[in-house]
Parts: C-alpha cells; sequence; structure tokens
C-alpha cells in the first residue's frame, strides 16, 4: 500500500466512484436510509472493506462495520467512520468520503504489518435524517442512545422504520446488541467534506473541527394588517413584511456579530402577498449557530429582544416558537490535538474550525473521544450534486488520516 | 323627496341593501363583470332609476344609464356616476354607494321641480377588472377611448369578453356608438367610499379628491447564492433574503418620505425557502404612488438606485421591471371648488386628499371636466365584506352631491 498522495487521492477517488453507483433514482444520487440502493451500497462497502483485508458484516440496523483486530486483539480500537446516506439529489462525497478515507486508512495500516490496535471502519445508514423522524439513530445506537420510538416514525409513503428495516434485512430486536461497551473504543474518527467555504478561503486542504455547532430553531410569525397599498398612508400602515424586513436584518446583524455563530432567516411567506395589499402577515424561519451553547442563547435572546422591539414599535404582533435546542458537542482536545499533529506532519499549516453541520462524531462523542477532519471542497457547496474535491486534496487527507491512526494505535 | 340627512341617508342604505342582494356566490357578494348577478343588478339599477324618474336603458356594453332632460334638453348635461361590478367576496358600498348617490341626487333635483340642465346617472360594469384583463373599459367607452382588443381578452375560464358580452345580452358591435360627445356634458362627478383612513383619522364625514394617484408598477428579483445555514460564514455570504429585507426597508423609508406619496412591497417569494439554506432568490413586487407623476418618477428612481447600490455591496444580483406607469389624474380645479363648496354649505370643513385607488373618474375625466367625493368608511377597510360606512354619513354624502348638482345645473 503507497502512502504517495497523488496514488492515494486516485485510490480514494476511484472507491468514490465505486459507491456513487448506487441510487434509487437514475440520473441522480439519492439514496436514503434502509432503501434498495442503500443495501447495495452497504453490501458493496462491505466487499471493499473484505478486500482491504478487515472482517466486515451489516449490522442490524444496516451499518456497515469492518474490524481488523491488530495485534493486540485485547486493547481498545479506534473507530473510524461516516455514512453511506444522502439527501435527495445529492454530491458523491459527503459521508461517503469519511468511509472510504477510513477504508484507505484501515488498509494503509494492514498494509504496514497491521495495525498495534483493532481499527473498526464504520458506514452509518441514518445521519441525512431524510426519510424517517430520526436524528442520527445508527450512532447514537453504536453509542447506546438508540430511541425505540424512532422505530416508529413514518416515511413519506407511511412506511415505519420498523417495515423499512425488515425489508432492508435488518433485525430491529436486535438493536440492543449494537452498543458498544464504553472503554472499549479509544477514538472515533470521522472526515468529511467542509461543506462550507472557510477551507477553501484559507487556501487549505484539510483543517480539523473545534466543535460541532449547537443549533435553535424557532418558527416566528409577524401579524400585522391588511390594506390598500394605494390608500393607506405610510404613517397609517401596521406592514408584516416592512416588520419582517427590520427583523430579517436584525437576524443578520447579531449572527454577525461575533465570528463563530451564523443566523439565519432562509423561509419566509407573505399573506396575502399581492402586489396591490399591505401585507397582513409574515412567517418566517430562524436557524442560529453556535459553538458555545451559551453564546447561541445569548445570541437568540438578542435576536428575539429586538425583533420584540420592532414589533412593538410598528405595532404588529410578533410570536416566536423555538422547536430545536442542540446542545454543541465539542471535540475532543487530546485527539484535535492528534489530527492538527497529524496535519502538520503532512506541510498543512493546522486550521481549525467549527462545524456547522451536524455528524454522526455527535453521536460518537457520547461514547468515546471524538474529532473530526474537514476536507475542502469547491465551493462551499454540498448537498448538491455540483459537490467537489480535488483527488490531491483526497490524497493529503488520507495522508493525514494514515498518519494519525498511526499516532493513535500506540 | 326630502333633504333631511336622516331621511337621506336612510334611502341611501336601502337602496345599497337592494343591490346587494345580487351576487354570484351565495353567502357572499361577487359580482364581476357580466356575470348573471351583473345582469340582474343592471336591471335592478334600470328600475331604481326609473322609479325614481329617468328614462333608463342598459349600453351595448352593459352600462346603466339613467337621464332626465331637465327644463333645457339642449343644455350639456351633467354626469354622475360610478361601477356596480365588484371584487371578489366584497363589501356592499365600492362603486354601488356613487351609483346610489346619483341617483338620490337625480331623484332629489327632479322632486325640486326638475333640474335646468340633463342629468345622466351612470352605472359602470368593468371598474375592477377582475374578470378580464382591461382598464376602466365600460366607462373609457362613454369617453371614446374603448380599446377593441379588450374584447378578445379572457377571463380564467377561457371566455373571451365578446363571448360572455354576447350571452349578457350585450352588443360587440354597437360599442362604437357609446362615446359621448365631447361638449355634450359639462362634468362628470363620482362618489366613492375613500377605500382609506384619512377621512376617519380627521373626523369628517367626506373629503374631495385632489387627484386620483399615477402608479408605477414593478417586478425586481434578487439572485443570492444558495448555502447551508450552518457552514457559510455570515461575512462569506450573498443571502438574496438579506438583501431584500434592506430593499424593502428603503421602499417603506422613500414611500414615506412626503406625505403624498406612498410605496409598498406586497409580495415576496423566497427560494429555496429552507429553514437551514441560505436564500438563494427573492422575487419581489413593488407599487408605488404619488398625484404628481414627476414625484412619482422620482421616487421610484431613488428607490431603484439604492437597491442596486444594496445589490453592489451584498455582491447579489438585482433586476427590476416596470410593467406599469399610469399618469395621475388631476381632478378639474373649477369643479373641487363646486363641491367644497357644497361640503361646506354642509357644515362640514373641506378637506381634500389625492385617490390612491384608481376610478372610472379616470376614464371620464378623457371627456369632461371630473370630481370626486370620498365618503368616510370604517377602519379604511374595502375589497372586504367588512366595508362599512354609517347612515348618517350617506345622508352628508347625499347633501354634498344634491348641493353640488344645485349649483351645477344653472
Amino acid at each position: 500500500m503507497t502512502t504517495d498522495p497523488l496514488a492515494l487521492g486516485r485510490r480514494v477517488m476511484a472507491l468514490i466512484e465505486d459507491l456513487a453507483r448506487y441510487t434509487d433514482e437514475p440520473g441522480r444520487l439519492t439514496r436514503l436510509y434502509l432503501s434498495p440502493a442503500h443495501r447495495r451500497a452497504a453490501g458493496a462497502t462491505q466487499a471493499i472493506l473484505e478486500a482491504a483485508g478487515l472482517k466486515a458484516s451489516i449490522d442490524p440496523l444496516g451499518t456497515v462495520v469492518g474490524r481488523t483486530e491488530g495485534r493486540d486483539p485485547g486493547a481498545p480500537a479506534i473507530l473510524i467512520g461516516s455514512h453511506i446516506d444522502s439527501v435527495v439529489d445529492a454530491g458523491r462525497f459527503d459521508g461517503n468520503l469519511g468511509v472510504v478515507l477510513g477504508i484507505v486508512a484501515a488498509e494503509a495500516l494492514i498494509a504496514e504489518g497491521g495495525p498495534a490496535c483493532p481499527i473498526e471502519v464504520v458506514a452509518f445508514g441514518d445521519e441525512e435524517n431524510v426519510r424517517f423522524p430520526t436524528n442520527l439513530s445508527t450512532s447514537y445506537a453504536l453509542a447506546g442512545h438508540y430511541d425505540p420510538a424512532w422505530l416508529e416514525g413514518r416515511d413519506s409513503d407511511g412506511t415505519t422504520l420498523r417495515e423499512a428495516l425488515m425489508a432492508f434485512g435488518g433485525n430491529p430486536e436486535a438493536i440492543g446488541t449494537i452498543a458498544r461497551k464504553p472503554g472499549a473504543y479509544r477514538v472515533y474518527l470521522e472526515a468529511h467534506i467542509e461543506q462550507g467555504p472557510q477551507l477553501e478561503a484559507a487556501d487549505l486542504p484539510v483543517g480539523v473541527v473545534s466543535a460541532i455547532n449547537g443549533i435553535t430553531r424557532a418558527r416566528a410569525r409577524i401579524t400585522g394588517e391588511a390594506g390598500h397599498a394605494g390608500t393607506v398612508p405610510m404613517a397609517m400602515r401596521r406592514d408584516a413584511l416592512a416588520a419582517a424586513a427590520d427583523m430579517i436584518a436584525v437576524v443578520e446583524r447579531i449572527g454577525a456579530t461575533r465570528t463563530d455563530t451564523v443566523a439565519t432567516v432562509g423561509a419566509a411567506t407573505v399573506q396575502p402577498g399581492a402586489i396591490n395589499v399591505i401585507a397582513a402577515q409574515v412567517d418566517f424561519t430562524l436557524d442560529a449557530r453556535a459553538s458555545d451553547d451559551a453564546v447561541r442563547h445569548a445570541m437568540v435572546e438578542d435576536i428575539v429582544a429586538e425583533c420584540e422591539a420592532i414589533a412593538a414599535r410598528r405595532g404588529v404582533g410578533f410570536t416566536i416558537e423555538p422547536f430545536m435546542d442542540s446542545p454543541a458537542t465539542p471535540m475532543d482536545a487530546g485527539l484535535i490535538a492528534t489530527l492538527e499533529g497529524a496535519v502538520e506532519a503532512c506541510g498543512i499549516p493546522p486550521l481549525r474550525l467549527a462545524s456547522g453541520a451536524g455528524h454522526d462524531a455527535v453521536a460518537m462523542a457520547r461514547l468515546c473521544p471524538a474529532a473530526m477532519l474537514f476536507v475542502r471542497c469547491r465551493g462551499g457547496i454540498s448537498h448538491n450534486p455540483a459537490e467537489s474535491i480535488t483527488a490531491e486534496d483526497a490524497g493529503i487527507a488520507a495522508r493525514v488520516m494514515i498518519e494519525a491512526v498511526r499516532r493513535l494505535q500506540s
């Protein structure tokens, strides 16, 4: 097994192409949890793991697990992984890249004579949480936190997760056997495309994740008063859309106050929405994220307070209903240091960045120290067929993962 | 015929109730141009005109015309009118009030021994322009400016105006006979509910219209860049919705710079419109009105310039396509003075206000001096079943109209 970055990069890209063939929709990549394409991709992943010299199987929830015992089978294992499910009309790197990099790292260590400790490579199946109302269900199962209620959730066709799992060949009765023993794993490592533009802006192929940000999500409603756009003087209006404009500006300004926060209004609908009628109602969404939960809560409080002040000043009604408060997951400091050491050993200045998106590492951090390596993706684009990384960056990421595992095994 | 305001008010309200029975939709008032309900309302209006002592007929486009010759049949006539078509789920006063006040004024003058000059009361049928793509077609026909292309316009069922007119009992071949001779009419007078809150705010039952505002309408599009709401730092975004918020604020601020202008963003749609995706595109509408066309054009130029500056600063695309530039129609100065004299004669301080909405008087001003009397409506609400005026105000409006006609006939 070579450690030449170009050869490693070509190997990674070839495995990515291989997996990209498994889709439920001809002409584009769609591979939802427990779908036929997921089943075929899981089988292909198992075959790749076996060809790489790992003992592989598919667990009762569809997660593919490959394991090499190493020279000391009783030692705590290194877990490396990511997911092989996708969103609708997906790119080929989101998730798959981390699985492939785990495989390439394991086969490199095996080629070197086998790692000192066991290595497990996992390919989770339910990270995007697109099909069923779940939250990282397959990785939470490994971490021992599977919520049995997830089995009864239904997809848009009315099929329950339980039914889909049986059709897939899984076994809902055996979910309890998936949970790993705390102490049996020394770390969880996950590589993933950045899904943002920071590495590209910094001209760096990889970066180390400091934390996976916490998220607040809320729905807001402004209630103004409809009126004739020609006959109601400006000073007598209670225009819900003009109020919304002020509030959207507040969200953007407060979100940009610090560099480690983001706040977004992604959706807004206007009622009645006619050119000649003053808006009576605007519904909008809020998505606010930070790697520090206290910072995030303070940010949301500031946003709500300013929006309420705007509503009071304009004489419009305002309600905001938070429906998600997902805490931040700091990555393990020691494992971050190891990853950064591996990055530097490859001649790359280490850049630490927060993850704005959620990942299986959130669940796995409940089991053992976890950290993530981000790989530069073109234009920061993800969840899109245009998702793209270079073979050079793939090779560098592979070298970093191999170097990190080398350092961790001893 | 009494000129007691309370009795006049009751008479007006009774005729309004009478006409409100004619609807195409049980349970609510909907009376689109050339519909069965319009036909029945036209017949009822004709009967009311005849009962009031006028000679009445329905013209080839469905307009009801009542005429009393007066003591000097050769003298230029006074035209009084408004419309009896409605929007969907309408109020009962919009349009109908002006027709009823014309009838009540004519019958008062007849009761006094007949006017010195002919009086014609008209009930137009196509003012709301809801059913067909027309613009005040029935009043423009009287003014001699009917656009024959209107006949080929289709409603949402695919029926042409020509077909609907034949079914109504009209005659598209005879439209040319509707045009009145310039010089045959001394004035056009129209009473209408204000459709705005200014008279209510000023605590006045009636006001005199200075001008019917010109309107600019445009559609704008902002093109930003979609991105993950969690992963793209605030400073690296090209958020179409945040840009739209700035632009909506500009429209409101510039529209409010003067008291004689309004500017409204009534509709906005966001793409892709997901809570976790930065907006890639926002389409919004602009409706800007002023009684002075130069003021309106300058206002729209200012809005466009500021929006372009916002787009440049934010790195988003911006296009704006004006699709309507309807000039203002100043009301006749002499006729305004006559109306204000009549208002004062009724003990009401005269208030002059611009009309933000369009009216048949826009078309009729092409034929002869035109002016309008506005009547206070509750909450400024119109195009809504909650549209409401008091019988007291109706009585005062009737007295003003009678007094104005008295002054004009001599």
